[in-house]
């Protein structure tokens, strides 16, 4: 099959590049490098059935394009804005990136005859659930935060294509994931930090956060399952470790890796920033009923990216 | 106290303009006179407290500048595409004017230091529920069409502003609602089709279609009872009656109304028109518990709507 994959040169559509490729599929990178690295397509631009498109998903024209070129069976869409923390700051570029884009996205697939889509949302569209874990049919959420917000827009907007369009909407709502090429979030916070000073640690909130992580090895395991399957209509799929960290968990996991033992600093409170879910753990009993299950231990997710990034410093100096 | 009310030369946004105006409040009506009309805003033209300022709510700066000419209290945000049906013809329509332009009208309200916020939106956000009367908190919901994905979206992104810069959010989701400048909808159809040909009418879908509807003057009660006792964060309230009626019925009343019998003509099937949702009724618990109950029937409400539609017969020959 061919696939054009946005974000196809980010940390985890370069794992969905590469998985492509070793079964076989045509990929298509669209990417405006602005956080995806070379680094990480390095393999795959080796790769007779690989290309890397350089686009925006907040222009369409550019999108139409790149749709224009080959005929896709899927489009699996990563390309967003990450940055949960810095919504507040910048309140339009989660609109731009997640919603807009996304409906961009949708629109250029449509007219360029590609009606398959998998879609990257996140558990924190559920907002500050009360059911844990929490299934994807849980009560009607309230949004804490712009990237939530913008994410479930995306969502709504597949569903509509999928009832009004005949799209295949195939929409996985991610924990956060761990692992090679892991370049956003906390342990990447963490890491950056302990590079610059070893002996102070400054944590957001009261490292009591709980949250259920992925390694990309298991999510790849999980969007092939259901790509391979995959029938025309909109279907939700939550995607998480069944097991939970805290925050002040993983630092021990961090900190007991990389042998040192900084002074501690919580700034307190039960959420790292507004917006912040301080629990997450999904449902993932649809996934798991078709036969998806984990096979790492998030304490050896966490190993595993914290060892990547000790292999790769340069990553660690990105802005 | 001082409003903003987007869509206030329109059907519903000018019959709240009246109300706070009645109440003693100053108003300003933003409108593009796309579907808003000066003969709906003739009264309150006469008053000092209103004025009307002409702008889109797709222009950002447009929205800024009126929220700079005063400290306003209140936005009511009722301006928004609600053409429902052709929304897979311009599929980028419900995204620019209901989602877009809702995070334009909340960015231009905080930019001016206003944080109340009532919205319109809708009972589609719904999708097709499977619980009849559907709840507030219903499981979390598929959308169907474009307009129920973006206004979804728009409500959304006022849950990320209540959370994220304190905004109180209030927000409506309404049924169809009916009354004196009514100018949309399936009563202004059969109207105009019977205008011009008073012994056929065509109706889209089997006709079995069974919804709930509120007699406008019943709405600006239930949005009157909620402003007054307003409390900062996100709300949601149902909004609709505890009665429903099936498009044959409401044909039989109109038609009694009119004393025609015209040949009827079903498209079929269930839904009128793809993202149509065959059942609407929605459980208004939450507003009922503070007080509030309609006054009108729904018989009297589509009666009110075509005798107010037979008196301005110029309102059925705009596009």
């Amino acid at each position: 099959m061919r696939f054009l994959v946005t974000g196809g040169a980010g940390f985890i559509g370069s794992h969905f590049c590469d998985s492509a490729l070793a079964r076989g599929h045509e990929v298509a990178a669209y990417d405006d490098m602005s956080r995806g690295s070379e680094l990480f397509i390095k393999d795959a631009l080796t790769k007779e059935k690989f290309c890397l498109v350089r686009g925006d998903i907040r222009e369409l024209s550019q999108l139409t394009e790149a749709f224009g070129q080959t005929q896709y069976d899927w489009v699996v869409h990563f390309a967003a804005n990450a940055d949960v923390r810095q919504g507040l700051e910048r309140p339009r570029r989660d609109l731009d990136y997640n919603t807009t884009g996304t409906w961009n996205v949708l629109e250029a697939a449509r007219l360029g005859g590609c009606k398959k889509i998998l879609f990257s949302s996140t558990g924190s569209v559920y907002g500050e659930p009360k059911i844990f874990p929490t299934p994807e049919d849980a009560p009607f959420p309230e949004q804490t935060s712009l990237y939530g917000a913008s994410k479930l827009a995306g969502e709504a907007l597949i569903s509509a294509y999928a009832h009004g369009y005949g799209f295949t909407g195939l929409v996985f709502r991610f924990v956060s994931i761990l692992g090679p090429r892991y370049s956003h979030g906390h342990i990447f916070d963490f890491m950056r930090q302990l590079t610059q000073n070893p002996e102070r640690l400054k944590v957001l909130g009261d490292g009591q956060q709980n949250k259920s992580y992925l390694h990309v090895d298991d999510l790849m395991n999980g969007l092939w399952q259901e790509i391979e399957t995959a029938t025309p209509g909109f279907q939700v799929r939550n995607i998480g470790h069944s097991e939970s960290l805290t925050v002040r968990k993983s630092i021990d996991t961090i900190i007991g890796r990389l042998g040192l033992k900084p002074a501690l600093e919580f700034s307190g409170g039960e959420r790292g920033w507004i917006g912040d879910s301080p629990r997450i753990l999904l449902d993932t009993q649809r996934l798991r009923s078709n036969g998806w299950a984990p096979k790492r231990t998030l304490e050896a997710s966490v190993t595993d990216t914290v060892d990547y990034l000790r292999a790769n410093p340069e990553l660690l100096a990105r802005s």
